[in-house]
């Protein structure tokens, strides 16, 4: 099987097994990876590597991803403390933890950011790439898989390559890459894609032979993450949009088939993509990171003509339908690099609509999509901010409450702010949309405060601003010793509410 | 005079007075107007139309300007209370206290968002943009003065368009403009520019002719301000910043000549790049927004080969400088629409190194660049966030202590975040420098609080941190109750000391 796919004969000696390969790992390392919102990422030298430090090796491993990955890496690694450094963004449970209790220093980075300061020397050196792959060319160029993250990079910078040949990944996804390498300042040119669909590079990642001193076989499945069905609120967030991007269209400041559209990840960015499915919306295109469930419904629906993503994250039930009818998908799919996918030049160019998903927002727009009750990471900012920051319009969407209501998601004051009020023009709930475009902060509040928070929490958001209000300055109202006191509430009583 | 500024014949029957002028602007217009952080701004019909309100007219007029805009404009619209909205910056003392009185509706935008939103039609309808002019050329082109700002769009999307030809502005100022337009998406192509110094444009903005209404004459200079004495702070400020930039050009992180710099406004600012002068560095390019006095030295030093800006404002002593020797300088600096100068594209292709100046930064690196103690605007965000979120490299300045020692610059929790922890890479007060690059959130902690904070705030923090750090979560450590209660106390005791 493996042999089929190195179509480079003097690569065929450098096959070893993954226990061999980890080998080229060592202690203090830095090691950048594939995979990317959990697909197309290693997994058999990291359990490899997982294994050697379960016996008793000292390993302390820095990991640069793509995004998150699958347990097989962020989840192996972190159990048997292999990991102690990491960028630029996660999702697993044990990573998480790991963070959290302090024993993983991590630094939630721009996704855009990741790459170029790989690049910059910012990140220190990278001795080894590890990526995954779907085959290896005649020329040496390897394929990737289902993402294609920060794979091309992680190879050009690194010392060495190690190459995980997945065969449980059809070989129908050889074409569907789009591999273009900026150059770094002052040498770097215009990114020449002016339409969502533009193919501007090869099909395969550049990289030299000689740098290649393992290549893997490994047959474990990406462990993508399920997707809960879609319920209410997600469905009348869905609608909010919309009615909104309806209006949009109608007042002439949208053309009637949008512009591409950026979606986050998740349950509620699922269901939004989903909304899409129902309304008049045709020859809809999308720039995205992530290519979920809802864009193959949108694609057979003929509504999607082109998405554009850095990586497939389909659920199980959304793979087998894509593996079955890959051809079909393959033509209105591209999978490019997270530097061009992520790319600012190319989100303000294309002028994408963002739309991500927050943990909690203010009555006055910032937006907090990383860390619960301000200390406590989730993910990560992920690429929220490199498209949110440079779209045409930007849209945040939360449910109004968590935690079975004990939790507002709309605060005075967010408890960490990772999209400022510079950057916000539409908040959505269940409860409503709030359009932030030309309006003070104190006109944003109302708004705010009575078409997104839920009923429950408005008469206690409505009194803080008022009293607010009643200070000397009121521009942005604010009480110091009372902004963030129904987090502080919510941390001593286990409820936002006034009892 | 003004006659021969005026070089195409259909034209001149369009003088008007300021006043007659004044009339083409009725209450509740939009007006769009040249002017960018004080230099360029129309004189003459603002003050007519002050005087009409002075005079018992109801007028309420919103006004979108490039940056801020001298007290002809800003000020004696807001004195008058004509000027009842106001996008996207500011900074003069009476519009500041009308916003902070909650007189003012201000909406303090990215300066990169306020051009695309306008042409986007998120502004409503520009009834009529105001410009000032050195002349008009043959084919009715309009050829700004100190400043391009939003002008070029201005008149493209207005009504009518009013143009005040300032007489007091040098003829010599002809040639150093370069107007390039982008179109919308799904238009929009890549911006040709490839290097500092590339001119893609014409030396005049477009305008149909029918559309002007009127043109005036004016011979108020601009008012710009004065910059302080360089300090001693300053001084130590910049010396760590040239410091920190040598070693990241032996690190191999930097070209010999650093990559083109950005410069924000006020007196450290202009410390920063004066201390550019004694430094080894030559052949330096600026590509920033507001070309001040210390570019001129630089210029004459030999130091700076291009600076590439949107306005030009010396203090009053470098006013004269600049025009007795204009062609000279004509030859070293270019004026760009600010669409151009700010562009999120061009900053990132060139690499630029952004170098701000924040009210306060916190122990995890977020920024607050526009409020303080939350609630009260200073000017705003301006053009800081379109350079730090899409530089090669961030940095934020500002004296460790302000109110002779009663405020510490660095706390727990910002009190408003413009900048995020995923934005900034380098923070420097006078006692020091921290990297930020690699660094998880408490290791950041760290060595913001013993590298950048003042001695006397230093246990202050340490002690918050530590306890933060006993907390269960340990990512990016805070008590929520406590996060903002340096300010508090500060509103409360006049001193974030603890006595
Ligand atoms: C914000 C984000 C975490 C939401 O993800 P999701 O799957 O839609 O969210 P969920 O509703 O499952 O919430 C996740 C958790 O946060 C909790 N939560 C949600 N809102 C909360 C709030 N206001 N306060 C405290 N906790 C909250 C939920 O209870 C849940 O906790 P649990 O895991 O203990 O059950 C996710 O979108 C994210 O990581 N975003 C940042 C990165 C990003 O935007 N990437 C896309 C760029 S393309
Ligand atoms: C941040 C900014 C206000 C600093 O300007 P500056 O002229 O160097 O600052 P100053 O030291 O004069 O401080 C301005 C005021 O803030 C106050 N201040 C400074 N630090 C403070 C702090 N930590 N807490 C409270 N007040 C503070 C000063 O006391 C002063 O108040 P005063 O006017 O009542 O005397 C200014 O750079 C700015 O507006 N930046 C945002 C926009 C920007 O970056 N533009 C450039 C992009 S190219």
């Amino acid at each position: 099987m493996i042999m089929d796919r190195i179509r480079r004969e003097d690569l065929k000696s450098k096959i070893k097994t993954a226990d061999e390969a980890s080998m080229f790992i060592k202690d203090g390392m830095t090691i950048a990876t594939s995979g990317f919102t959990p697909s197309g990422y290693p997994k058999a030298v990291p359990l490899a590597l997982a294994k050697r430090a379960e016996g008793g090796e000292k390993l302390n491993i820095t990991v640069i991803t793509g995004a998150s990955v699958g347990d097989e890496l962020d989840g192996a690694l972190s159990r048997a403390g292999v990991m102690t450094r990491r960028y630029p963004y996660q999702t697993n449970k044990a990573s998480r933890n790991a963070i959290n209790e302090g024993k993983i220093m991590y630094q939630d980075m721009h996704l855009s950011h990741a790459v170029q300061f790989m690049n910059y020397g910012f990140l220190g050196k990278i001795d080894v790439a590890l990526v995954e792959a779907l085959a290896i060319t005649e020329e040496g160029g390897i394929i990737p898989t289902t993402s294609v993250g920060i794979s091309p990079q992680a190879i050009e910078n690194a010392d060495v390559v190690i190459v995980e040949i997945n065969t449980s990944q059809p070989m129908g996804l050889e074409g569907m890459h789009d591999i273009y390498i900026t150059e770094n300042p002052p040498n770097r040119k215009p990114i020449p894609i002016l339409n969502t669909g533009d193919r501007i590079g090869t099909p395969y990642m550049p990289c030299d032979p000689e740098k290649i001193v393992a290549i893997v076989e490994c047959d474990i499945k990406d462990k993508v993450r399920p997707l809960g069905p879609i319920d209410e609120d997600s469905k009348k967030i869905s609608g909010h949009i919309i009615e909104f991007l309806e209006h949009e269209v109608k007042m002439g400041r949208l053309p009637k088939n949008l512009l591409p559209l950026q979606s986050g990840v998740g349950s509620v960015a699922n269901a939004v993509l989903g909304g899409l499915l129902d309304s008049k919306f045709e020859n809809l295109t999308c720039y995205t990171e992530v290519i979920q469930d809802s864009m193959f419904d949108l694609i057979d629906a003929g509504k999607v003509i082109v998405a554009s993503g850095t990586s497939l994250t389909p659920s199980e039930e959304g793979l087998k339908r894509l593996y079955a009818n890959i051809d079909h998908y393959a033509k209105h799919c591209i999978l490019r690099p997270m530097e061009i996918s992520n790319n600012p030049e190319v989100a303000r160019r294309l002028g994408v609509i963002a739309m991500n998903t927050a943990i909690e927002f203010d009555i006055y727009g910032h937006v907090n999509s990383t860390n619960i009750m301000g200390s406590r990471i989730m993910n990560g900012i992920g690429g929220s901010g490199d498209f949110t920051r440079n779209a045409y319009l930007s849209m945040f969407t939360t449910v109004s409450t968590a935690k079975g209501g004990d939790i507002s998601s709309i605060v005075p004051f967010v408890s960490h702010v990772d999209h400022t009020e510079h950057d916000v023009e539409v908040v959505v709930t269940e409860q409503g949309l709030a359009d932030l475009r030309n309006t003070s902060p104190t006109e944003r509040a109302k708004k705010i405060i009575d078409n997104c928070a839920h009923p429950d929490y408005r008469p206690i958001l409505k009194d803080y601003f008022q009293r607010a209000m009643k200070g000397k300055f009121k521009h942005e109202p604010h009480i110091m010793d009372e902004a963030l006191s129904m987090h502080a509430r919510f941390m001593e009583k286990g409820t936002m509410k006034i009892k």
